[in-house]
């Protein structure tokens, strides 16, 4: 069984300006001192899938930084994708490149944009998976243990247990569960079989091909044609522009004959906002921060320097996010992390 | 008459920090794009003063700085003062060099740190100033009509007129009277013969060195030591850390036999913090600013960039100032502006 992996490095993301950029975003930014994450995405995969089975997805903008970042992996296995079309489309480009590799390996697909501590427990979790994987012909996802009823999230009930092990957890899954409003997420969270859906999939060439010839014909000949072309990368580019953007659960995994989950045993977040990052950070009398910081009357700010050679000192302010690199500087009503967007929309181009 | 002016340009501040420094106090500081405001003192003397008369008092944290600024004063006007003693000392050693070279000359005494824009009407009334000075026999001080109760300003009671020509209203002085609290303040206001006291004044030498024979003795040997020097800058620096620290006001002036004022028909304003420098800067969107910013749901704000080279995003936030440097950024809020000071003494020594 050969294995594979199947990186997702495309995403766009506003939430860090300034760190971030539309060349720069979340997945490229060295926020927490231990390399990118896109860079933790592919390291943690060491001993678990070569280096020449890695593919990384990412878009035009993003290309030549993922490159530099992605320095060990095969120059053929990085593609840009020609346009957004959502993550199906996306992930049946991977598993068409991976069944022209090998008809009958395992891959995982997994986001570079998600931060994970627990470089152990993600092996020994992710090499249950794939073993599953193999052995049940099913397509595996990986479940987040809900800490709190999160709206932002898709949510995977879960049934039956498949079997057990010391840390690991492998149930079928009944139901795949939208982004509830937070009553229901709260609900779910109550009854106990509910997990946060990270994006993570587990599945054998086979199997994902033949659930793919059943309930997506566009893609599954996507992928064949992909497979078996002498040129894939033209056929890409021929090709994925036309398919249907929708996201792999809506296309996929909603419908698919057997479904498993198996529940995370290592730390994860999904770093949505700076609010995340400051539990990542040093504190200093009451603030959060990587640089030097001075205060006085001042807590509850989180505060970054993108080279952390800044001095900064706050006087009587409380509950900001303060972020500084070489051209700009953000400040922030901790309360409003998730709208740095719309100072984003206003931005001049040449900031973004 | 030869005319001579004294600038005082020794005074330390941390009020702008981190725009100020020891070594570059807000005299030395280019705030409003017009130069720095030692640099303005200087140029305002234009056609009243010729340079080689000038003389500017500093302290060797800032005399490099001084003598770069102030390349078109001859090298042995600029005298960085051994130690700081007030301003009695210092005027005292000002006047001992204008006498070593006229001894009937008529001086100004202005300070370095403050803005004032109208050019032609300080010219103006400098001149009959200095006139007034030379006929009276009068120690004549410049005041400044208040615009608000300001208990941080000395006042000087103004009484009988001795002249009266358009623009130009000069009375004997009364009283000085030192900063008082805000109700006091207001009874001046209410009053209508209350000016405040902005530290510039003009005599003849041979009136100031009556008056320091008479009332300060120590500072009178102190200038005939330095006039009849043929070393003086030895003779500074040997005698002047003796001399005792004393305001001008409380050694001299509130002593003096006859003391003139003159009423001020220029703008004045002595940058006491960054909240007078937001009058000067640029309204953008509710905000005042130096730089580009983009702001959303922001307002009352004041951001400087010292090379205004810095994009400043606000997002949820009001009052505060925001000022940045090559190494530095301060996040204050507005009603702290005269607190920063608490902050500079937290901070380490190169960043003061």
């Amino acid at each position: 069984m050969n294995q594979y992996a199947l990186i997702l490095a495309g995403g766009s993301g506003t939430r860090f300006w300034p760190l971030s950029r539309d060349h720069r975003p979340k997945q490229l930014l060295n926020m927490f001192g231990e390399g990118t994450l896109l860079r933790q995405a592919i390291d943690r995969l060491d001993g678990l899938v070569p280096r020449q089975n890695i593919f990384i997805l990412t878009n035009h903008l993003q290309e030549a930084e993922v490159r530099r970042q992605a320095h060990d992996i095969p120059v053929d296995n990085i593609i840009s994708e020609p346009v957004r079309r959502d993550t199906a489309p996306a992930i049946a480009l991977g598993i068409g490149l991976i069944k022209a590799a090998d008809p009958h390996g395992v891959m995982l697909v997994i986001p570079s944009d998600q931060l994970i501590q627990d470089q152990d427990s993600f092996r020994t979790l992710m090499k249950a998976a794939m073993d599953t994987a193999a052995r049940e012909k099913a397509l595996v996802t990986v479940g987040i243990k809900p800490t709190w009823p999160c709206p932002s999230y898709g949510y995977i009930e879960r049934g039956k247990e498949i079997h057990s092990a010391p840390g690991c957890s492998c149930r079928e899954v009944i139901q795949f569960r939208e982004k509830p409003d937070t009553a229901t997420a709260a609900a779910y969270l109550s009854r106990g079989n509910f997990c946060w859906n990270a994006g993570m999939f587990v599945w054998s060439i086979p199997a994902v091909c033949e659930q793919l010839d059943k309930h997506c014909p566009e893609l599954a000949s996507f992928v064949e044609h992909v497979a078996e072309s002498p040129a894939p990368q033209e056929t890409i580019r021929e090709e994925f522009p036309a398919l249907t953007p929708v996201s792999i659960d809506f296309a996929l995994m909603e419908h698919a004959d057997r479904v498993l989950n198996m529940e995370a045993t290592f730390d994860w977040d999904d770093v949505g906002s700076w609010i995340s990052v400051a539990n990542y950070l040093e504190t200093h009398n009451k603030n959060t921060t990587n640089t030097d910081i001075t205060v006085q009357d001042a807590s509850g700010n989180i505060v970054f320097s993108q080279k952390g050679d800044k001095h900064v000192a706050l006087l009587g302010v409380e509950n900001l996010i303060v972020v500084e690199t070489a051209d700009a500087i953000l400040i922030a009503d901790k309360n409003k992390a998730d709208e740095i967007k719309k100072i984003v929309n206003q931005l001049p181009d040449e900031l973004r």
